[in-house]
């Protein structure tokens, strides 16, 4: 979004936070120095915080450049006039892309947001927060339209979130296992769950959570 | 497992590593010094490296603090004569309760692993590979028994680590959510999925997987 600064303007911060998140994740945001930051975007130390005012600053628009991605998909997604379960595959083959077309920003704002302070802290939580609303609503929609069965909405957000969140520690696209055979596997599983068709719990086990689907 | 240097030495060196693991969580890893640390254990430099050899030994004694327990805990439990649902539904719950009991070891080694080097790296990796071989053996038997229909085993064996591991996020043991209860919702998320028994999956739409159960 583009404003008083200029389109020029915009496009050499969007690649000063690239740089920068690749330094961060490779090297830590606290062990990155202002002189290897400079050196890494060929820039000045004024220069660079003309772009990006300070090394907090830094760190919060690389959050910022993933998360604001995600967030538009995720608001678009959840609001489209299709099943429940279309959307929410949908938004899982989107979570998974992104995550795989950015590793590093990923990486640095998964492992150093408690770096941040103050309003940047508070609006690093609050986008969060959100962003999981949109897997909420889903998932409630899902559970009024009779599509799904959710004993609680908020540990199934947190589930999804985390099957598809973790794959930043191991996935990298592959013609093997590309994005979207992936997010159909994670789809399948988080549906469908494991249980073979016509299987039932064990018997007499208590904390099984609902009856097998008949 | 004291060997030549005594019970003492070992139990001393435990709460070195667990004060360590707080000092590492809160402040990072390449950003606690010696000097620091030296003064949360109350010991000097000559005697913190008697007990833990060096930094980065200590990172390592940290992660197999939480791996050791982990792994051992997944033997047994894999090897078990129980039904593969039962063996998954014990290793998940012992896992979130590992998780909620060293929060902070956690977050060190899954923030601070790249950190390792050399035969320590090697032996992170392994271990790590060790154990989504628990996992792995635990769903394959599950299919054998025909109490499981999985795709692919490595991906279910992955979204599952996911969805357990990702707790450290977020999860703090309470009375409105215990352990037990957290582990009993994600098993019956990942064993059964969300699909409402009797729901279909959207007619004519593709990459769907397995078909609905009946």
């Amino acid at each position: 979004m583009p404003g008083q600064r200029g389109q020029r303007w915009h496009d050499r911060r969007t690649s000063i936070v690239d740089a920068a998140a690749r330094l961060f994740a490779e090297r830590g945001y606290h062990a990155t120095g202002t002189a290897e930051l400079c050196e890494a975007v060929g820039l000045g130390k004024g220069s660079l915080y003309y772009y990006v005012e300070s090394k907090e600053n830094l760190l919060y628009l690389i959050h910022d450049r993933v998360m604001s991605q995600v967030l538009e998909l995720a608001t678009r997604i959840s609001e489209m006039d299709e099943p429940a379960g279309e959307r929410l595959r949908q938004l899982g083959r989107e979570q998974i892309a992104v995550i795989a077309a950015y590793p590093d920003h990923v990486w640095v704002f998964l492992h150093e947001h408690r770096a941040l302070t103050g309003e940047r802290a508070r609006r690093f939580t609050a986008s969060r927060r959100q962003y999981e609303r949109r897997i909420e609503k889903i998932l409630t929609d899902g559970v009024r339209s009779g599509e799904f069965a959710i004993a609680d909405i908020r540990i199934a957000a947190l589930a999804w979130l985390g099957m598809h969140n973790y794959t930043y520690l191991w996935y990298q696209p592959s013609e093997a296992l590309t994005v979207e055979r992936l997010a159909a596997e994670y789809y399948a599983l988080f549906t469908d769950g494991i249980r073979a068709p016509g299987a039932r719990p064990p018997a007499g086990r208590p904390g099984q959570g609902r009856p097998a689907p008949r």
